[in-house]
């Protein structure tokens, strides 16, 4: 796969730091890393996954699923940068259902006149996304309410409270998620299962601990380049934090569903690219995001979930938009390029907005 | 039935009350007492409809099917507490559709694998559901738009006349929903009237009547009493009269319509459980909501239906919440689950919401 | 047909208006003259359109489907009244969707107990409106975020900037959407083009092309007559011009598509009145937005598509109030009610407003 060639760029991110170099390119330079990376992670997920057999194997792809963008969230969140760890929160979940399925339905809708997928378990997931999704806003809608009313020393206080204890109901009900698709409701979902099985590489179990052991660990020193470097580049690029946050850490992040997604919708498998899409966003929302209050609360710099009322809206109409898509079972490309006109709009709202 | 050993806190009450006890005492009281009454009413009111024949017994359930949560806010509206009668005609939409479709999703998906329900006619509540909550929140929405713009005293007129002419609105859809649902299109919600004459219990009429009244008349003492110590009691349990109004009293008041929803889905019939947890929701929206007001009119303290930005968001998230469940007409403990856990995080920010 | 008889009022508005008549009279005039002349375009351009074989005519009918309301605002933004033009942007999406909608299903369900429509193609111009009305609203929702931190002098700046790159991508996805409809999906709409062909008159093209010259050419001076006795007539009738941009001029200017909807619904042909109501509101949304930004630019005051936070949400209730009728594929007298209550809620609302 071409992409590993953009492995390159792991020892030239290293080069670069520890000859203290110009931090555009760190910023560059690790960036590119991680994309590779991510696949490779994703990859030996998967050996793993299919030779552990269907339970732990589902385990272990819905935990490690979205391991980038955790790892990558966490440097940033000890780097003190709060602001852009919430956008790129919300920033994941706008990419996989507006860039993520917008690509792949596009794509994959040029090729084949009209996609169609299972509406049965697609309108399954469809449902959790969007609860899962309004679970994670409430935080910000009683902060906006409260706001409207009090002294801005309680809304702190209410912020903090009421977002630790979203935290915990969001992780309840990831693991709730997890009894379900991997015991009492193990078949539901079992057409991934299969095709992750057919498709995955013929690995020793050895050699996926290893790639993966070693894929995390380099993630790990790309994360903390890019992060460090964050500052830097921005400024030598005029971005915004926001738009850094919002749009380029996720689409990093979440380079390899992309990737993934596509593919599948190429080859008419519309379910999985669905199930990609929806499942990494349900993800992000029961557990990267409480993943990383709680770890705020370790590092001592605690993050609350309230994020900006213009992400809470951008939010909101993905998942409406999604629902609005989902809803037949079926795809063409028009609908794809309405949601790739929907995310390119808010991309260049996040651009233009007053930094 | 185990809940009419509750009956008990009625003399209980009575005396509480007379003796001028403590208000927290008599607040527990009445709220209890209020449990089985309800429950008597609901049975009495469906013991009649299936006696009077299918028109004008549906017209009965259809009206005094709310009968408990009207009475309760008339009592309070009566005390002046309008921001506690607003906050309970939200918090019933809330626990209709978050609490008591969650508790029958939940308990019946732990019993039955997948729950099926008649997408047909659940669908065409839905829709009535949608459109009537949006036209209770018309006055909202334009009470904010004018905040920002006008003087204070403007926009409390619009606010009066728009919710009048709102409430007449509301009461001419309600009463086209009685004339489709008994007349035009009697039989597409037939399933619920059969079931309902099926194991209805076999009372004479006149005893029918007479517990209806009896209860009715008990339900108003125990109102007056829950309304009267309602200040003592929040003050001595630490909540606020928001808490009260949008989750406690709704719990009070539809305590009947929970049990019945419940039950119904243990025993597999999910298209009464549905009917029931969104038929009471827009009859909240359709009848209870306007009469609330044309009666506060009539006391001389006029109520708006003008609510608070988060109650309306959060209506408005039930809505589509309810949307999503109801929509591929399956549910399984899941979706109950994440139910739930939409209501636990609307109750603990309503907790930790500044006073 | 009996509306031709106002052609009368053509003669009559010139006659007023070279005699410096009342105002109001100029006004109440050329509203009336406008709506027979707009059927008279209708029915030219379907004609035209009916010649010219499927792929052409398409794209006649989808250009100037919306032509009364184009030139109606085209000439009430020459007049600098900017705040009417955007406000009947609104009110045209709401009276397409509430209005039109509501009319055809409520008369149709009278006649008819319940009527069907094919889900597959309504389901896709379903989603196409709600992605479409997200995008319109993208600058209005960056608009109200930006308000609450930043000066603004850089909010004006964001809004122009935004509003036109939303233009463009909205124009771009008005293109896909007729390259979708007319070349790669031709069959997926074609029951419309039927039932067009059938009905539509045997007129000679060349006296098709006179009358929609003419017409054209009539509506453009009517309109101009409209907005220049806009201001007395609002003042006379104690109108605001929100309303008159926001309920009137809507109304007018779709009179000629609500008679089509209305028709086609007493023919129990819902899939055509509900192919009106949905295609012209995302007619609306993708081309006469945009194409008049683009006009106000040439014009030299540009518009933004910046609206009022209340006509956002109005807009935002309305696309999903049409899912949910849509989506059970049934429609029936109760659900037209509900739809005309919304509609006269949001009048009434407007009416009082403060002005």
């Amino acid at each position: 796969m071409f992409l590993n060639l953009l492995l390159i760029f792991v020892p030239i991110a290293f080069f670069l730091e520890f000859t203290n170099a110009n931090g555009t390119l760190i910023f560059a330079a690790s960036a590119l890393a991680i994309l590779p990376l991510a696949g490779w992670m994703g990859r030996a997920t998967e050996e793993l996954a299919a030779r552990a057999g269907s339970t732990i194997g589902g385990l272990l792809n819905a935990t490690f699923g979205n391991a980038t963008e955790l790892i990558i969230a966490f440097f940033a969140l000890q780097a003190g940068k709060i602001e852009v760890v919430k956008a790129s929160i919300i920033g994941s979940i706008l990419g996989n259902l507006l860039l993520v399925m917008g690509l792949a339905v596009f794509l994959g809708g040029l090729k084949f006149r009209t996609q169609r997928f299972n509406i049965q378990s697609a309108g399954l997931v469809t449902s959790m996304l969007t609860l899962s999704v309004i679970a994670l806003l409430v935080p910000t809608v009683f902060d906006l309410a409260a706001r409207q009313t009090e002294a801005a020393g309680l809304v702190e206080r209410l912020d903090v409270n009421l977002s630790d204890a979203t935290a915990v109901v969001l992780i309840l009900l990831y693991v709730a998620n997890i009894v379900f698709s991997l015991v009492t409701h193990k078949d539901v979902l079992s057409t991934a299962d299969e095709e992750g099985e057919e498709h995955g590489p013929n690995w020793s179990v050895l050699r996926a601990v290893g790639v993966l052991l070693g894929a995390t660990i380099l993630v790990g020193f790309m994360s903390e380049f890019l992060v460090g470097s964050l500052e830097v580049a921005t400024r030598s690029f005029g971005l915004s934090e926001f738009f850094v946050g919002l749009i380029l850490i996720p689409i990093i992040g979440n380079a390899a569903e992309h990737a993934a997604a596509v593919l599948f919708a190429l080859r008419n498998k519309m379910d999985l690219a669905m199930t990609i899409a929806l499942g990494s966003t349900v993800q992000v929302a029961l557990l990267v995001a409480p993943l990383l209050v709680l770890a705020s609360l370790l590092i001592g710099s605690p993050m609350s979930l309230v994020v900006s009322p213009i992400e809470m809206v951008a939010v909101f109409a993905a998942v409406i938009i999604a629902n609005s898509v989902v809803r037949d079972g079926e795809t063409n490309w028009l609908e794809g390029a309405l949601l790739l006109g929907v995310y390119v709009l808010i991309g260049s709202a996040v651009f233009f907005y007053p930094a």
